[in-house]
């Protein structure tokens, strides 16, 4: 990547204050940045580093009025944050998007559409009556089951598995060893113990712009004509179980090693941290944000909830309980001595 | 699948009342079944569902009395649940067991017995002295190492990689990502602070029946002639770590993210539930069963055991702890009211 | 591997006591151990064993002096135990660097270095320009992106992913479906509740003699330039989770499914159990030692210190609030009873 810092200016529609014609390569922090590289300034509370900063371009606020001289060229815009995660994206783009064209040997079976600018890596395998849109990268050791679908610009990064009827939206990125649509965990059991495997029929759904970390599983639905849902903007962490019939709602993010037990419903924008473990048949509002290694067994009816613990309650209170605890010692301590304080008074008879 | 009612029937050794030539090519649940898929009504709570489904045909049981007029065909059976389970075990065969045959490139060394009607997708590797029985399902990527066995009927999905030596037995499903053989986590200190690596020798063998879940790993066994032992009829879900020389009692159930650690040996239909970890070197009595996210330190003797908590003991008793934990601020709110309360009265000198 | 007595007490500097040309081809425990087979005692508890074993050989202190009989032959050397892990070690490498030459169809892209008898499995891919050492091992369905280095004597075996840019050490091993390099978990939230994807534009540094277990995830560092770090001697369990820009010491050791979040620095010589969670921007000082299923959310600056809990704190004041938690009902009935008494106690004006 080298664009011009007009070029820049124009994608983010700023106005530029100094060497528009400079050439940049790289994003970085204002701190670290060096002459070929761009970076912002947001928060005035770092504000000195723009008077020393070696960044070629800096993206500022188009009301900031510098207090010393700067060195540095400016684009003015009017969210500076915003602005850099616009580029950040497009450098992502970049960056992502270079493999293109068919290595061999790969593997393609009968019926099936793959659109422009593909990239199929050597060793990759795309099953029967499958639909593959524009630009998307499907890498070395992928697996595409019978009558998947997915849409464009989705990179399938090595290793991924996608059982059949899978269906993959737009702009996703799918990590290496990311399983999709594996049988839930469904059996019936037997007078003598044993149990009958339940055929999981259903299959998994994945919206627009959602992200799945490296060696995640998303287990499929148990009936026919159901999916698991993974809705657009979704952000799955590593090492992440998902089980069958599970909904996690728009722009829901989830940390590594946390596990949803079957037919959960997750809401919108929720967040939940790492290793967080939440029960089955259960439905958390939108907004609701659940601290690492907290279990959850109930439904969340109130948006906006922080739990923590395990059983997880409201996270004030956890940790006053928790701190309680690690006291325990000493209260119990304390009321050994009260009891004795109060066995020792004289009695009322006594003291007659 | 597409069969008639009275070949549904006879396979059930049921009686059909109603439209036994009627066509079935689903299985589905009563209150959302269609025309052409069936049903079982087991729990009479259910029974007005048989007055309203679409179902073209439900199982019930052989005494049942309708107390209404109904529209559907009817299977009589001695055990409709289990007559149910045994459709949905056939059901889950017919769609697991469609593809055969070998797709191109794949690789197979020398020496190797592969069995009747087997499948090779693209991509597998099989390597020197392995044993395949009938039926077997090798899908793309699958890796199989030198001088592996695998019984009848069972299912190698995409990107399993089976270590050397490794035996599994007839009927199993091993899902995507599934690691079998791998070292177990074994290294010898030494006086500077570093560690050298322990060989590890031994094997895992997997019993008849069993299910594995995408992404979960199971270690070999230390030494030479020494197996790590899944048996018959476990079923583990994703994500879990078993580690070396490890014994799974028969028809044990473990859910998703669970660990256990070195040569502990579970005993015959226990239920783990999910992000459990159970340490090393214990033995677990049959049906023990341990609640979500407990973490189990000692060997536990007796059968029928309920454990929950972190180090784990009896669920009830741990309930209870956790109630009064929650209220721990106020408890020690109370007990410092009472201390001062006592250490207001009077004493019996002043009162003198 | 077979070997004489005297050859393997020349590798060890010791000295045969007993017949030196018998041969040895497996190491063993001295109770288990047969007549092919070698075994040590350094732990004199375990003395009477040496009697009674069956082993060919058994390595002893030079110093040691039998009090009855022995049948078996025995090489005398300064620390029986150290010597038995080199022998361990020489096995290990000798079992894990049989397969050479390059089996077909394998992928290898422009401009790479491959050094001496290295091993390329049938389905594995090589990127461009890529450097591999001497007697690495690649097996089957190993991914090796663009760009990346590995040194001498490294196992990649089957299914592992490295993304572009990582740099693997010498002698390390790398078991089936470990990912290193996949993208950090970050994204830029935005006003309208969607995230926007942070480029992850830096890399993972592995050093000498690591071990990374089945399935485990190392991210790639955020920044260009930047490594997540794993120094030499580390030894990683399988399913776990090293978050982006995180560095652990030398010789630190973690078991299975455990997490480390963003930048954390570990120290040296740690010890951290199964099933931890460590949080984001913390430092843990050497030789830290951290319980099963512990949660730490804060730097720990003391060497040595041993934690528990979740959020973790000392172990020994853990098992002790632990106790009393485990005893809660009970305090709490004691508190009530108190509370009567004390209420019941007459007043003062009553008294009067």
């Amino acid at each position: 990547m080298e664009f011009t810092v007009n070029q820049i200016a124009s994608l983010l529609g700023g106005e530029v204050k100094g060497d528009g014609e400079l050439k940049i390569n790289m994003l970085a922090k204002i701190q670290e940045a060096e002459k070929s590289q761009i970076s912002f300034l947001s928060n005035l509370k770092y504000e000195n580093h723009l008077y020393s900063t070696n960044a070629g371009a800096v993206i500022v606020n188009k009301d900031f009025e510098p207090k010393k001289p700067v060195k540095t060229t400016l684009i003015l815009v009017e969210d500076p944050y915003s602005s850099f995660t616009v580029l950040l994206e497009e450098y992502h783009k970049f960056i992502s998007f270079q493999k293109t064209g068919i290595e061999e040997p790969s593997f393609i079976g009968k019926d099936c559409q793959v659109g422009q600018d593909v990239y199929r890596g050597a060793f990759s395998y795309i099953g029967n009556n499958v639909k593959i849109g524009d630009n998307v990268k499907i890498y070395p050791h992928a697996y595409i089951g019978d009558n998947v679908k997915i849409g464009n610009n989705t990179i399938v990064n090595s290793g991924v598995k996608l059982y059949a009827n899978t269906v993959i939206g737009n702009n996703c990125v799918l990590h290496s060893g990311v399983v999709i649509g594996s049988d839930g965990f469904g059996f019936a059991p037997q007078e003598d113990g044993t149990y009958k495997t339940i055929p999981q029929m259903g299959n998994v759904t994945v919206g627009d712009n959602v992200d799945i970390g490296a060696n995640t599983v998303i287990d499929c639905a148990t009936f026919h004509g159901d999916s698991t849902k993974i809705h657009s903007g979704v952000k799955l962490d590593n090492l992440i179980q998902i089980a069958h019939n599970v909904e996690i709602g728009k722009n829901t993010v989830i940390a590594a090693q946390s596990g949803v037990s079957g037919s959960t419903i997750i809401g919108e924008n929720c967040v939940i941290a790492g290793q967080v473990g939440i029960a089955g048949h259960i439905v958390l509002a939108n907004k609701t944000s659940i601290g690492a290694k907290a279990g959850l067994g109930k439904s969340i009816k109130e948006e906006d909830a922080k739990l923590m613990g395990s059983p997880a309650f409201d996270v004030k209170d956890f940790y006053r309980s928790y701190a309680a605890f690690k006291n325990l010692p000493d209260l119990n301590a304390k009321l050994k001595q009260l009891e004795e304080k109060v066995l020792n008074l004289p009695t009322f008879q006594e003291k007659q």
